[in-house]
């Protein structure tokens, strides 16, 4: 439909993947969704003898709270996800490859996150699951950041009413988490609990939407981007 | 295509959310049905002596009717949420919230469902397996009545027709599930089975669908509704 | 879509649910897909000593097939789903009933899967393996044929072009797949290998389309059905 | 929406399935995803003493590699399949049975990989690991052979601008896959892990995107094109 409500002559200027950028939302949205929802299938009781269910079940808290710190996680990238791919109008390579480092590592996190709700309670082994944990972090916040800059300095992939728009200017919004998650790492050395922590913080930093809002304030270009969206 | 056939005023005059009620039901649906779906990997024979099978598979029965309610709730809440969803017009941000905190609860289903179908032939674990479904079962009661509630007390989110209808009449029950889960609590105590009962009379309670209908009788009205939806 | 097409008295003319075929299809899809996908995660190499790998990989046959078997079961009945519900204008609760039923029994197929692959080579487990099978493709042709019977004896809930189109002339047809399953009751006890083949010869048997084409001819009308499918 | 845009005669001149590209391609991503979302499942971390996390997560670097060949080899066939159903119109069949073939093999993908993950590093079993992922990568690149072939001599099921467009031409390439995994094979009796760095050079090869162009040059048409895949 973007296409339709382009001029010609703007659709054919360019070069452009055959992928739209809702495609390439609805794949994302997937991998999103599924990650998400594997997460529990790493939260265990073990065999036990009859009896011991109830302390098993007590002694199982750093599981969950790990599953809901890497649930909230995937949902806040997702709302970001969204958020962004709201603003592009067209995909090409790079963007798609940036996008699939980050949706890999995306579809990574259940890995850590067991590892984390399984030995995070083990002193000898708790800082190298927090370790893990925020390496994983640090390259998602990173293949996160590669998507938003890319578009920062392509604003031909953008909507028109964000032509002229800065978006380099909340550019370093993306690096605050990459350093925040690498903070983590001497962290995970002195207290390793604490990692869980700031991980807690960088995702609720994230979860305000502070991305530049269309330059246009003409009704019917605010109108006509949700409307693109939509029709997904 | 709602912006679409919104007034370009009405889309211009309020800050909205980019996300759209059909995206934030893509990626609800997409939780629904992994959980739905990822139920049945917990049901498993153990590696026994040759000519066992038949026994085990019998004695699992209690995990396929755990897996049978759990389907039948995701079911029921797919329903109902679609039932919501489809009154609504705009999303904001604390109705995501509030929608996610409840997906978060129905993706864990599956491990309450396991502890169940795993634990309640076991009289001294039963208590502990029917507590953990039925807390587990009053947090998506309460994160399915917040989305409600908010909707209810937010009436521009929702579609024209619904202008002036009084959604706060059906919200009481909204409180019944979150109440007979409460109920479960000192069931699990007395008589475990039982929990299991309760549960499935919650279900069948909510899979009658009393939303309030549109004020408008206007046929085209009444067209236009399902035709928004339909898009997706 | 569909009721933008439809003169405003047929779509104000009959209570119907707000859920429309598309939405039933996607959230069925998912379901197919997703089962569809879990079938490996059932085929599992035990830890052994080295050197062990390749006589296990070889004996993993029966798994293979029965990972074969399943996966074009749940694509077939993917294809004939969407064959159903290309034709079906409005869903009403019925219809979604009938469909869930199918849907919890297609999502717990990969549990038979799983037994059958791992018990089949086993003669004293094999007729017990078979049996689960074979019941579970009983229930599903059941709820396959449920779903087919419904909308053929309901035919307000079919696309325009189907009205006066005897449905009920292909009805036996999903009567076929059932007693097909029950043969494999008796010949589980006989020679439970065989389970599979019969079961083989179904899906062949349902993988040729045979429903009944719309009674016009007009091209138009041709045109306009795969048309609003095609939305999704 | 695409036979919205064809003459009526065109549409209604050959017995088309009723299944759409967009239908298609929405159940391959569906599988796409799940499959590349599944294979962290098998990166499993043993049960060990406390202080042996650090060494045991050192220890996976093989199913690290594995997980991210898989992976992006899953995310390539992704772009190609997408590459691919953006030229084309109609479905028959013969197509689906094709994309059917290759889409049961993308879901095995997690076992053979899990396996290569697991015994590439035990030298009595590397061979036997990686044969069956040389294997399975032969079996897929003839399901995605066998789409393109039947595609490239069926120009009646491309659209429109791509009538008269030589796809046999780009044939050979999608040859070159399944010999350089044939090569595989003999490769995995003489060194093991040389068998993944041949994966990975066969995946670079296919990221790189050189189906044929429409042959109409008018942006109107160009612009048709993107748009009726942008409608799912």
């Amino acid at each position: 439909m973007d296409s339709a409500q382009m001029p010609p002559a703007h659709a054919a200027g360019r070069r452009r993947s055959h992928l739209t950028p809702g495609r390439v939302e609805a794949f994302s949205d997937g991998i999103f969704a599924i990650a998400a929802t594997l997460l529990i299938l790493n939260v265990q009781v073990a065999r036990a003898p009859a009896g011991q269910l109830t302390r098993q079940l007590l002694d199982l808290w750093p599981s969950y709270v790990a599953y809901a710190t890497s649930f909230i996680t995937i949902a806040v990238m997702w709302l970001n996800h969204h958020a962004i791919f709201s603003r592009v109008a067209h995909v090409d390579r790079p963007l798609v490859v940036f996008n699939l480092f980050m949706l890999g590592l995306i579809a990574f996190l259940p890995f850590p996150t067991q590892v984390l709700g399984t030995h995070i309670g083990t002193p000898q082994d708790a800082t190298a699951a927090a370790l893990l944990y925020a390496v994983t972090g640090i390259l998602i916040a990173l293949g996160f950041g590669g998507v938003y800059l890319w578009l920062a300095t392509h604003p031909a992939l953008l909507h028109e009413q964000y032509v002229g728009v800065d978006f380099l200017r909340v550019a370093p919004r993306y690096l605050v988490g990459s350093i925040a998650y690498a903070a983590c790492i001497p962290l995970a050395f002195i207290y390793p609990p604490a990692v869980v922590a700031v991980i807690a913080a960088i995702i609720l930093y994230y979860s305000i939407d502070q991305l530049p809002q269309p330059k246009a304030t003409d009704p019917t270009n605010v109108g006509s981007q949700p409307s693109s969206t939509s029709q997904k």
